[in-house]
């Protein structure tokens, strides 16, 4: 074995503050809420400096002491992670958000944050030795843990709402996945692989059922830190439906901050969601520490259409210790967020990531968002996975036209 | 005016030598050839070393010396390049090439290796105050070049054929393009642009057309000579329509090598084409300096479907000085390619990229490529944008299924 050097050295459950051990395989706590990895950070910020990122590679796996893998072997990789922060000129100026930029997500394996999640999730489920996984998806999971699973030699099971972009059905299909569709929503999904799963003895790697997940979305927040060179920026809009991501980003700039390297406030965070399916807004604005279900939910933005996230207590504990909040904004909103952020940018972002930008505005017009601070969007994916949230028309010319 | 310390030169013409200035528009050479970017590799070498690049971003940027932008504030960027090379361990045994790489241009934005043309392209149109370009394209040059022109304020026109990838035609819709399609080839798309850009005064963006784009696309050739620690691969293989690419990297091989980067034999150049379109292929066996019209040219490698290249000449040259070959693969086995590199490896390839694992495999089986020799296939686009290259079917579960 080659060790990563990882201070990985427990899973522990946030709600009831049980541990398990590291090296078993775990879904959720015998009290149903998700678990956490918990990292040896004392022993992290005697071994682990700033100046030993330095000549790594540029991808998530520069931060292995702060992931779960043990193993270097284990490593399923595709080249995934440090994706570009882009600075927003020309939209900083029509949104008067003078330090606005993009962290662009779109630019990784399978072009969605979800490579990550995968990426570490899959390794680690191949270091405890699993050989078969099940999960229920929107589609960008699904497709992002199908190609990890085959580049790891692992079975991967996959159901999705035949509503889910069919990019990603083609996608899980090349991976040789065993694909199916269901007609209706990823919560009936989720019963058919809670069923299956329990049948056959697989892995359940639905969303937060198992703890590694969040661990390669952390990556996300060591990534803003160490891009703006240490100096953490004053806001961080993050598209929410399962919340994966903000908890992610909240833990990774903990740890960053026990580790000593990273000082002073942490970023405002805000979870950002459609108007047609808004559980975390309506929870934040009555000060609840849960969600209740979101109702009959739509939105051109099909990665947020989740009515009640699993971790939703953990996205309102973020929000909450650092000041942040939750904004909803409409479809309207979200396309033409889309439209703009393409035509003054050129960034192609998913429908998800234009909501950010969407929201961005509202709250700088509210002055929530104080002049000259630095703002980040985080864009969960590539527009090009979402050929049709636009639609166009485009004129025909004869072979012998001249414009 | 921020320097980018380039030590561009001026523009030379490969066929008659001609010389042109570098702070002047200019598109052909008069008699007919493209031009090529010329540096000062003398001057470069004493101010320019490997360790330079130590802690540089992470994109095509880092090679600024190299490049022909000369004032920072004229780089258009989206964080485009240093993508990451991944090596296919099973993929190597199936095809008994045991280092086997693949340099995923799929991880970059619009999807494929035509943003490394745009953005250096855009940026050089915009430091000689283009205002307005043009330029036919099979669909992904023109989404390039159209979110990069987004991105530096230019106006572009832009002419496909209604066969061109659709996800391409929102991709320059987004970004504010004007859009015409045509019911015909790229050729007769470029037909329109050429009396176009006549009538209108108009910049010319056309492949090869103007010098630059050229430039950018080197830059997977400065980055392969870095990624492997500038001990070079011995074979690399590229899918080949207007053949820039293979001209870049052969370009940027000989600029490092001059400049003492790199030592001894130049990896052997591949121009990998379809059966049903191969000009190259054709013209290397027969020996010749430059190919001749390719009739009724089909292949399911869209990207490929380049009957006649402007540069054949240079990529002929490429091929013959480095002791490369031009290999032919039919639809059947880039098909069967893009399946295999899916299921064994999780890369979702293009078909382009599927081509070449496809034409690496026979010509290990020829032992053309020797036992041992480390290979590198450039995958130029990512399948997200191909999603029916492969035709799948799902089968659809009851909410009340157990698997």
């Amino acid at each position: 074995m080659s060790s990563t050097n990882s201070f990985a050295a427990n899973l522990v459950c946030p709600k009831c503050k049980k541990e398990y051990a590291l090296h078993e395989v775990h879904q959720l706590c015998a009290c149903g809420s998700p678990l956490l990895v918990s990292y040896d950070l004392k022993e992290a910020k005697k071994h682990f400096h700033k100046e030993s990122l330095r000549d790594r590679e540029s991808s998530l796996w520069r931060y292995k002491e702060l992931l779960p893998v043990q193993d270097e072997a284990n490593i399923v990789s595709l080249g995934e992670g440090f994706t570009p922060i882009i600075p927003l000129k020309r939209a900083g100026e029509k949104s008067k958000i003078q330090n606005l930029y993009l962290k662009d997500e779109g630019i990784i394996p399978t072009g969605t944050f979800k490579a990550r999640g995968a990426a570490v999730g899959v390794s680690r489920a191949k270091e405890l030795g699993v050989k078969v996984l099940a999960m229920p998806t929107n589609g960008n999971a699904g497709a992002a843990w199908s190609v990890y699973s085959a580049r790891a030699g692992l079975k991967a099971t996959i159901i999705m709402p035949e509503d889910a972009p069919s990019i990603t059905r083609n996608e899980c299909a090349a991976a040789g996945a065993d694909l199916y569709l269901v007609k209706g929503l990823i919560s009936d999904c989720g019963k058919i692989v809670a069923r299956s799963v329990q049948e056959h003895g697989w892995y359940d790697a639905s969303t937060l059922k198992e703890p590694y997940r969040i661990e390669g979305k952390k990556t996300m927040g060591l990534e803003i830190a160490e891009q703006f060179d240490w100096k953490l920026p004053d806001v961080i809009l993050y598209p929410t439906g399962g919340g994966v991501g903000i908890i992610g980003i909240y833990k990774a700039l903990n740890e960053l901050k026990e580790l000593g390297f990273i000082e002073g406030k942490l970023p405002r965070l805000v979870a950002v969601q459609a108007e047609g399916c808004a559980p975390i807004v309506k929870a934040f604005q009555e000060g609840k520490k849960e969600s209740e279900f979101f109702a009959d939910s739509k939105t051109v933005a099909f990665g947020i259409n989740v009515p009640k996230a699993l971790g939703d207590f953990l996205v309102l504990e973020a929000l909450y210790q650092t000041g942040g909040c939750a904004k909803a904004v409409s479809d309207a909103e979200i396309l033409e967020g889309l439209k703009e952020l393409s035509q003054t940018e050129g960034t192609f972002v998913c429908p998800e990531g234009a909501a950010i930008y969407a929201a961005a505005k509202k709250l700088r017009e509210e002055n929530w968002i104080k002049e000259g601070e630095r703002v980040v969007l985080l864009n969960t994916g590539a527009g090009i996975k979402y050929p049709d949230t636009l639609s166009i028309e485009v004129p025909y010319l004869d072979k012998d036209a001249v414009l």
